[in-house]
């Protein structure tokens, strides 16, 4: 029995780590269209901005580790450009076909506009980086302009000013970070401009080599590596992304998914959706390469939790927004409250929490949070109350933990719960 | 209609509070024993490491605030010495009485070894913190014995040994904290070690006068202070704390109580324990405040969450232990992970997740928590876990937040949990 892995970041090289530790007879083989695996893309603009050394620092695990202590093979450099399920057979780019038993496609998502190179980049995979580190390094550009204020765009964006760069973001749409919320674009912007970094919402940058700027970086969104399953038959939803039921397998049978290239489902809305991130890919790897054996496990959902650092600033988001919540059907209510994350004694620092609840079932549908320290913990604490469907008043009673350096003996989700409740009654 | 509320502190001011938002036509009438309302206890160990500059500083609302703003009268230096249900009239030290229609009980707890002052002393309230600091600002000791390795205790140990001064701990168990876990005491004896503080555990110090110390302080626990209600036929419970229902009424009907003085519903199991916490005193006294003019409000419970800082270690637990757990009728299954809280070119610290889940039927019932930082976000995410019943399971697909800045892409909880569910197969 061989079991073909295409992708060797965080979905697929989860998905062969569990496999092997179910099945330990399991021939495994991983495909790798680059030259690294395992390494932490969320990491590279960090290496970018100088907290990382070098890209060999986000590495996790080399080939040879796989290899070695969890008996998986590994190729870089191979691209699958066709899936022949009839005869269990994927056909890589150099015209070699290797069979399976058992698929797990981690294809990933690339970006929706490519760049040509020169001085319009992207900044996706650790060769866009590489090529961006390069060019910074070369041209020592003055100006730059980022198209897209998504996670990556946002991100870069501060990290090129950390370096001294004039940076302009163009964003076509009016709200920021795949997120569609007009407080939390404010809260952001706010921030942006602080470091006099030169947002223009709702604006199209036009072409790129147009832009009279020294370097320009195309982050304005992904789409899904799925085509040579979808050639094969396989269906797809939100995004282009394939679809999968709640054990992770496509609709062709015996071919599992995970990762940025599927859907999951939101475990507020019950209904698919495409929202990439690390942590899923993660755990849909771990599901896909577990059902891939035999086992019969299931992926819960996501809540669409993540967080990003701006320009020091925390900001993080689950569940729904209002707007969002208004789309899926919700009666959305909203508060907003800000409070110090730490008594003022112990350095607190201002957090502004949102949270959304609906109406008539007083559900919490969503939160948002900023600042700049206490957003993490707050914000997995809110994650965790949707995974379990809680109403707004089991958040009052949340036994959470007290000490002065730690936070206060109110915490600002209770304060925001109170305040919700009140517009509840 | 009158409503008094004895004790002008957490619980006392969390129930005039919300019964003058409830209700605007009651008077309401705060007795507090003491010269001070309204200060944040739990400070008071850093007003004397330094880091609160004046007792003032701890103080959150004013007598004239709440007369002002809450039209809520405050009198201080007012105690309870009986209160006569029949007549519906308290009695103060002084003889005078003062009637009531309702009443909340939120007169705290003292602690159980009175000290005679001297060179002796306790370190509960405002006063003992003052006197304390008087004595080290005068007598200049230079070493000390701490009785108790409770929460005080040790928070007082480190405050002291930051001082400059040598450090014993007498403490009478086995393990700190009063958490029945060997593991966790291990941790923290490490780094009081680490800090050369003298533990003694399950040492009897013997009398406190016989000592060789320049200062001793007593801190080997708290009894709640009850007698007048006792006395008045109100029935207790765990620790001499009184019984209260779940919407906070006594035995005796129209007599509320919140705080530390009473018990408390545990999430997990369902019985009624004594943890005295402010976190707690703020809720309890919202609801019993509430119900006192009419309301219905019921207080869910508590897991017993609590962190602390002892020497820059975060402490952290929430529900039981194992020991705790298979006292309670559960078959405890225990696991205990070290990671970093971050990636580790963010600096990353180690922290260690102990999880605690029942064999049978696989639901989450206690954890404990130790790290330099990324603490008391997780141990909040697993309070809001027990709160939900979940399962271990259910932890696995948690959605929490990753981005390097703030967590590694698989966060130690997750990490734990899966450890967990591998022991439980």
């Amino acid at each position: 029995m061989r079991m073909v892995v295409v992708g060797g970041v965080a979905a697929g090289l989860s998905a062969a780590s569990r496999a092997r530790r179910l099945d330990r007879s399991l021939e495994i083989v991983v495909l790798e269209k680059g030259a690294r695996i395992s390494y932490g893309a969320c990491g590279l603009p960090y290496f970018i901005e100088g907290q990382v050394r070098s890209i060999e620092d986000l590495v996790v695990y080399t080939p040879e580790f796989f290899e070695r202590e969890r008996d998986i093979r590994i190729r870089t450099g191979c691209e699958v450009i066709a899936v022949q399920h009839g005869r269990r057979e994927v056909v890589l780019r150099s015209g070699e076909r290797i069979g399976y038993d058992r698929l797990v496609w981690a294809a990933g998502s690339r970006p929706i506009e490519k760049a040509p190179g020169g001085h319009i980049l992207n900044f996706q995979t650790d060769e866009d980086a590489e090529r961006l580190h390069a060019f910074l390094r070369e041209k020592h550009p003055r100006n730059t302009a980022i198209i897209g204020g998504g996670y990556m765009g946002l991100e870069m964006a501060a990290a090129l000013r950390a370096r001294g760069l004039e940076v302009t973001v163009f964003h076509d749409a009016t709200t920021l970070l795949n997120r569609e919320d007009d407080w939390l674009t404010k809260r952001v912007a706010a921030r942006l401009s602080r470091c006099r970094i030169d947002l223009r919402l709702n604006t199209r940058a036009g072409s790129p080599e147009s832009l009279p700027f020294d370097l320009v970086l195309l982050s304005s969104g992904a789409r899904p590596n799925v085509e040579p399953l979808v050639d094969a038959g396989a269906e797809t939803g939100r995004g282009g992304a394939l679809r999968v039921d709640d054990r992770m397998e496509t609709s062709l049978r015996g071919i599992y998914a995970a990762g940025d290239c599927c859907e999951t489902n939101h475990v507020v809305t019950g209904r698919p959706v495409w929202i990439p991130l690390g942590t899923t890919a993660n755990k849909t790897g771990r599901v896909a390469g577990a059902n891939a054996t035999g086992a019969r496990e299931r992926f819960e959902g996501i809540a669409g939790t993540s967080i990003v650092r701006i320009a020091g600033l925390a900001v993080a988001v689950t569940g729904l927004s209002s707007q969002q919540a208004r789309r899926e059907g919700f009666s959305p209510v909203e508060v907003v409250i800000e409070e110090r994350s730490r008594p003022k004694y112990f350095h607190g620092r201002k957090v502004a929490v949102q949270l959304v609840a609906d109406r008539n079932s007083r559900r919490l549908l969503g939160a948002a949070i900023t600042g700049d320290d206490g957003v993490i913990g707050r914000i997995n604490v809110l994650a965790t109350a949707l995974a379990a469907k809680m109403r707004v008043a089991d958040l009052l009673s949340l036994d959470l933990a007290y000490s002065p350096p730690y936070a206060p003996v109110m915490d600002p989700l209770l304060i925001a719960a109170q305040q919700l409740i009140r517009v509840l009654e």
